[in-house]
């Protein structure tokens, strides 16, 4: 079973509410993954090494993810190297845009890039991984669900090179 | 006389407008520092250091500032360790939102950080430098307008300070 | 009293050693500007708006600050918008070269350019701040206390100007 | 066949270097991968689609790729949206530590991200990409043969994928 753990931090709920459009999107993908759906205080750190993808959201606060988010990725040296080849993702909630949406996706991106994580950037919309700007609307929610569907074909193929390996 | 160069590279005429904006802001300024606005082509690098400002402006390429102007960014280094001091600042026009406009104006700013130059970020609206997206609105032409004032205020005192050297 | 606080997270000892040879080049500055070292842990974020400049540091881990950096960097919201024209500035420890320490370091900066600080790139050395590989040598210490200088005299520079306001 | 494209330009000759060591490590891969070596000037930018990899390479200038890898990013935006799930890479040289190669590396990755392509981090050593400072030694040699190989295996996988589409 090839499974993506969508892991978020929400203050007022927007981020929240992403995370469940790309467990949405993932649901909808051709594909027989599974995502989970968990707030970054219920996640074990010890189980992260049983997911083939990991989806980190965040609000952006002052261009980054937040400190509940950061301390997430620091306890995860744990497993340091063992997560190499499992796909990684991005997605953040900002209160304007070029609010620093952007270098909040990027800096969780280069966190799982240091994992030895796979990502990949998207030609259309939201380059680096979906961005909310306040409220969520249509666009930003289509966004979501197609990330999620996107992040679960690549996660399927990714483990199934591995499972050949 | 503080004088601050306004240079940009525009194809469609959006940066064009913006940089139009920062020159307004600069003239709408209480110190008395003008702003000089030219195309990246029409700049000699050479008299670069005649300056007390310079900022840089560019469509997002690929979430980047295009190659002309990076040209014009890697012939600067004539100059290197002599532009020290100098204020710094960056704009961009993007296609989308979350499009690559926040990195754009990260790795201008980066360039200049590393000539030694100053650069100061805002707290409210756009935090690294303008962004427009698309067609430039009321609120996109104000905060050029702002960054423009901003930027002279910031240069007229670093040059105040340069003279008592 | 101009007065800056270098504020650090440090587990192994090694940016504490970086922390103390910032205020080292804060002392050897001409100006009359006065350092502060403290652990991220001793600073009441409340106190946050007496310094003149604020210079933070942290081991790079999976290429950002700690969490512990991140968590003071959102606790300092309830200054927002009052520590515009500050000085800031950052510096980082780090495994490896190419380990993830340049973008530690754009991290921190992006936090403070959102509160509106002013920061300053070097033309020599390490550019964005200083970085110490593994366990520093001499160049590494030089370029501390360089930096600390450059940031007391920034700083003495900038909080003039404020008070001529 | 599967092929992958190193591009690069360089000045010195290191860049140049790192480029054929690359090459080497694709050789020693496993797969059946091949590797193409090009300066950025030698290639015709309409036959980008023809790779199913693409690994760019410059000295960093000014944080940044020069503006010749910029210029070819640039004119890439024939094939936007069609280089999707490509696999992409990034090298750079430097003359510092700290001097700007993981911002360099960061801006070539951003790109490619841009035009949908898949790119992976690496868990030990160089994180983002293979870097050179000053004169490559052993340990510098050994990574970038390491990329090479890492990025043939990627590939090789990765169009494999495509070949089931």
């Amino acid at each position: 079973m090839v499974n993506i753990l969508v892991c978020y931090f929400s203050k007022s709920g927007t981020t929240e509410n992403m995370a469940q459009e790309l467990i949405n999107g993932i649901k909808e993908s051709d594909s027989d993954v599974t995502g989970e759906l968990k707030k970054v205080h219920e996640v074990d750190v010890q189980d992260l090494k049983v997911y083939d993808g990991l989806i980190l959201g965040s609000p952006t606060y002052y261009g980054l993810p937040s400190a509940e988010i950061k301390k997430f990725i620091d306890e995860s040296i744990v497993h340091h190297g063992k997560l190499e080849w499992m796909v990684g993702g991005a997605f953040t909630s900002s209160a304007n845009p070029a609010g620093g949406n952007e270098t909040a996706l990027m800096a969780i991106l280069e966190s799982l890039l240091i994992h030895g994580m796979i990502i990949k950037g998207m030609p259309k919309g939201d380059h680096y991984g979906p961005v909310v700007i306040g409220e969520p609307d249509e666009r930003e929610s289509k966004q979501c669900r197609f990330y999620g569907k996107w992040m679960a074909d690549l996660t399927d193929r990714v483990s199934k090179w591995n499972l050949k390996k």
